[in-house]
């Protein structure tokens, strides 16, 4: 594609955190031309009030989110409420590029989303994470992880794409090498998180109040509640775990944007601790945007600020008999908005870094 | 002992963080005249300039720390670096209560140690951790958590005390409740902590800069590497396990102040998660400092600032059949200076709330 | 008054940061025992539910804010919306020491009042700040600083007080000296301040978010319109100031707490730079909880971090004709609940350092 | 120039926040080559070591900064200590574009500085902040803001050019549409400026440590001892004014970037208030990187983080008869490497706005 014909791209939701972050990638992208931007409360806003940060786009007037409005686009992308997209998709076009950076479409298990949700599941999308490793055979570990199938394969002329949760991304980047290879167990996995506070959206509520947060850490989703676990056991068992049982403990701690997942895993019977890194290499190799670290350097949040970067560490702890991941990423950009671009470049045949950078914004 | 009766208590390295929390303790303890203050490089300079948020004593004098400088005290209070407090304490006489606010006579056994500080052993000194459950009988859970014996009865009359590590008390308390009623199994415990910068100390290293810290998450000591392990396994061989195995990850996240230790353990066989929360409740029912929040309540750091609180909550994942914990303390306070003058009153007979706070600074 | 005879206090409004913060206070007040405790939108409640890090006074319910509830106490503390106190007090008996903390009758002017909060004056009430200087001429300054009247005089016996603004607090003791000596001129004030979010209350706002707070700052209430501008002008010309012009801007940066106000005037013609230092050491050499700095030291918020704490400094630029302070101040302590503390120790005839502490909480 | 015909830049000071900006900036500018990376005491280690946010550059090894290692590229950009660039530059062609990112050649005036700076004064070079008006007159006020003369004239065919400090970029663009219209008096300027710990550099002091910011505010260089008060009394006068006086009062804040800078002047004698704000439209309607925000809407740092852009508001304190300016920045790109990379471009011919963004990553 020529940058002379370039792509229209609609985004639904503007004015919320994943909206904007779509946007601020969007005006970079060498190949698109940004159409209409929608809102609901703030329909007739400028988004210059409501999105400052955005300043080419700030003379721009939010719509309301409907079939018309968003009509007339190659790419349409949902930054709203779990529940909203799937009435909002089904009015739109099948030949339309759709991207859901929400919940709605990630899972395949109804009864999963049923569980964790409480709502009737409104079916599923291809999966926006191009780097998750696809087990040859169900349950069986990859014999070459450098030439194992991924999701990207699946993504070329897809017309739905459902984008995965942060935390999702986080923890299923750390951990899929050894599953795939089948280094570590997946019946008894860890993961703890520090996350920003963007994460939680712009919801008014207390505990998400500057106050509350400065100076401060907090759980949250606590004991099996959180609504990224059923995705995380989607993601390994695709990478070839016969099952997988994981406690997963988010916390709140003060920083605006990033997300640092601690994820551990036993240690395979045996497996051959020399062997694992080795795992991690060969699957993260070539890809452009998940980056092991040189041994022994740890990732921080800060290195991937604004970029589309995963930076993933793995050791093995002997005496503990488990692999211990931390994985880094922006929790707007891999995590939602960066990852929604890449799965469209994807979809689109355009070069699947187009638009999108390594690079973090450090210090 | 009368108000009328002060006791005199020195502090050595009073230009360190630990030192200087220790100060701003004693300041308002009612049963104490602060004596000589002691440092190394800071040696000459008024308080004032090194602690200038310690208004009252600002005008003191830092000594160099010397057995001299040091004599004449009823208690004598070490904020050193490893390595340096078993010289000194071997100086000052006997009758003194000399406590440690650093490592070296933490652990009992000297080969872990060795493994882990690469130096040798100073031996071992009764432990300051009140709240620390001991089991009936080594390896075998208690009857009655309420009644059990703990280490609390075991410092009236000591001259010798060390402090525990601050990752250590979290996730000791956190645990050992259920360590102690048998449970959740501690032979694969997984602790994430959430850590503020003071924890590291006053060294002038690149990764603890305002500019690498702010907006960031890190991890350190990642892989079964980090010092506070074998004290950890310690403290629950204590309560009750008959053996434990952790792995263990603190990260840095952008507070001064604080630890949020997310603590989990599988839930012992034949344990009925309807009754785990019973031997948190038990434990620390009497506990003045140790709180287990009402059920659905989670703890944050902020909650405990300044103060010598430990919050504890806990949580039963049945899907993950673990058991998860979240313990929030101020590390320098619970985790360090709180924790000494918590100990010292006990040692010296004074009431075990004594100049001690449960109140924290919040927002 | 002796410590068997117990002053009770009733706190309401104890679900807002201004009430925790009072709560916090008297919970280490010697000669206070805590009595009712109400609320708004939160009666019914525990304060444990609300107030977390209150340990002490977790079970407490909140009752409803009403002359039945608030009755039968020596002293009503009142953390209410603006507006609401002034009925309130009404209700309640002559001789209850009723202390408000927030705006209402702060001011003795009502032309200001209705200027800049555009209601009707609930009427002026004895103003507690008892660090404030008197002029013993209007419009002259003093001849001697140290042995100036002072607001405390003042406030013996009173049973109605206003607590000052936390802004105001901050500017007025850091120039007042200046004003009253003569030395600098108060018509071309100027003050801007770095202040920690929690002085914007708990409302539900969307620029008090902690994302849009953490990694960021901003200013507000900018070109003369913030309400704190006319109770600096009262102060000043307290002080001994003809007039006063002040231009005052706050910006919102991230931390929890804290104000630190960096207040410049203009160096009175005449005045001798040599001999400006004394103006302020002269001012605040007794003073328990308001301390001048060693010339060179600088103060920070964190030094003052839940102590009734302000630490001054100042300078003279002389290439700019300006004098320069810099206050700090923890905005909920000195800021107003610690100065409605100090306030209720004068008026009760109680020791003014009552359950006060001047060390803060830092790092 | 087309894109085949890159041009090869060199950075000088690669390990340090400065330079690994400029880094950040080049690889995503489209007409660039980056060349050789030096450093000092990092030199022989590879750039991830030091700067791992920088992606694809990771495994670039940085060499010392000498004549041979700088030699064969088109623009050499040097990060270093004051001092160090003169010599540097002397040793590189005439016709290499040099551009100084630290002090030594900003000031014209070398008495200014061996004043402020001590040492003996480097030389003037082009000055980088294409923005800045230039008088028709000396002392005297533009009849038209818009096609007023500016900087950016003077820099097309520069082959020496110094960088503006960052906190003079932010007071400079803040102020100058009033100095340059006449509508307020440069006499009496006072600025107070919020300031992230980047700008302080990777020097270990202990004030820059995580644990002294976190929750805190602390000023320095107060009292018109700063380096950039000449740098900024240079700017306007350039603007216009025959004189300037300002006092200037930094402060740091716990953001890792970002300067709000609140500067305020007098309203010029005989100045219509209502006229003020037409100034500033005026000199900024047409400019690529300083905007100036709706009436009414105010900047904070976090619109500008990671981006080029400088956002400004303005308003009229009649009471105070002042005119009240705040200006937002990142201190490292606007305030330093972007303000290099903009005027490298326009001194090579380039588009101004190539490789440089006005979207800031917020929240």
């Amino acid at each position: 594609m020529s940058s002379s014909q370039l792509i229209r791209v609609a985004v639904a939701g503007a004015s919320g955190y994943a909206g904007g972050e779509a946007l601020r990638l969007l005006a970079a992208h060498p190949f698109v031309e940004i159409g209409t931007l929608t809102a609901h409360s703030s329909a007739g806003s400028s988004l210059g009030e409501v999105q400052p940060h955005l300043r080419g786009l700030a003379h721009r007037i939010l719509e309301p989110t409907t079939p018309d409005t968003l009509g007339g686009h190659d790419v349409v992308l949902l930054g709203l409420p779990h529940g909203a997209s799937g009435q909002v998709a089904a009015q739109l076009p099948d030949d339309v590029l759709v991207i859901d950076l929400g919940a709605d479409h990630r899972l395949e298990s109804a009864s999963d989303w049923e569980q964790f949700y409480g709502s009737t599941h409104a079916g599923t999308w291809p999966y926006g994470m191009p780097e998750l490793i696809h087990a040859p055979t169900p349950g069986e570990a990859a014999t070459d992880l450098a030439t194992a199938a991924r999701q990207r394969d699946k993504l070329p002329g897809a017309r739905r794409i459902a984008v995965p949760g942060c935390n999702v991304t986080a923890v299923t980047l750390g951990l899929q090498p050894g599953v795939a290879a089948g280094v570590v167990e997946a019946t008894d996995i860890v993961a703890v998180l520090a996350n920003g506070y963007s994460g939680a959206g712009k919801a008014l509520k207390p505990h998400l109040l500057a106050s509350e947060a400065l100076g401060s850490a907090q759980p949250y989703g606590v004991g099996g509640t959180h609504r990224h676990i059923p995705e995380i056991q989607q993601n390994l068992r695709a990478a070839g775990a016969p099952e997988v049982t994981i406690s997963f403990t988010p916390t709140l701690v003060p920083m605006a944007r990033g997300i640092l997942a601690t994820a551990t895993a036993p240690l395979a019977k045996g497996a051959d601790p020399e062997q694992v890194r080795a795992a991690w290499e060969a699957a993260y190799a070539d890809e452009p945007f998940v980056h092991l670290l040189p041994e022994g350097q740890w990732p921080s949040t800060a290195m991937t600020l604004g970029a589309n970067t995963a930076l993933v560490q793995v050791a093995v702890d002997a005496a503990a008999r488990r692999v211990v991941t931390v994985t880094a990423i922006d929790n707007l950009v891999k995590g939602t908005a960066g990852a929604a671009v890449q799965s469209m470049n994807l979809a689109l045949g355009l070069r699947e870094t187009a638009g999108l950078i390594t690079e973090g914004v450090a210090p």
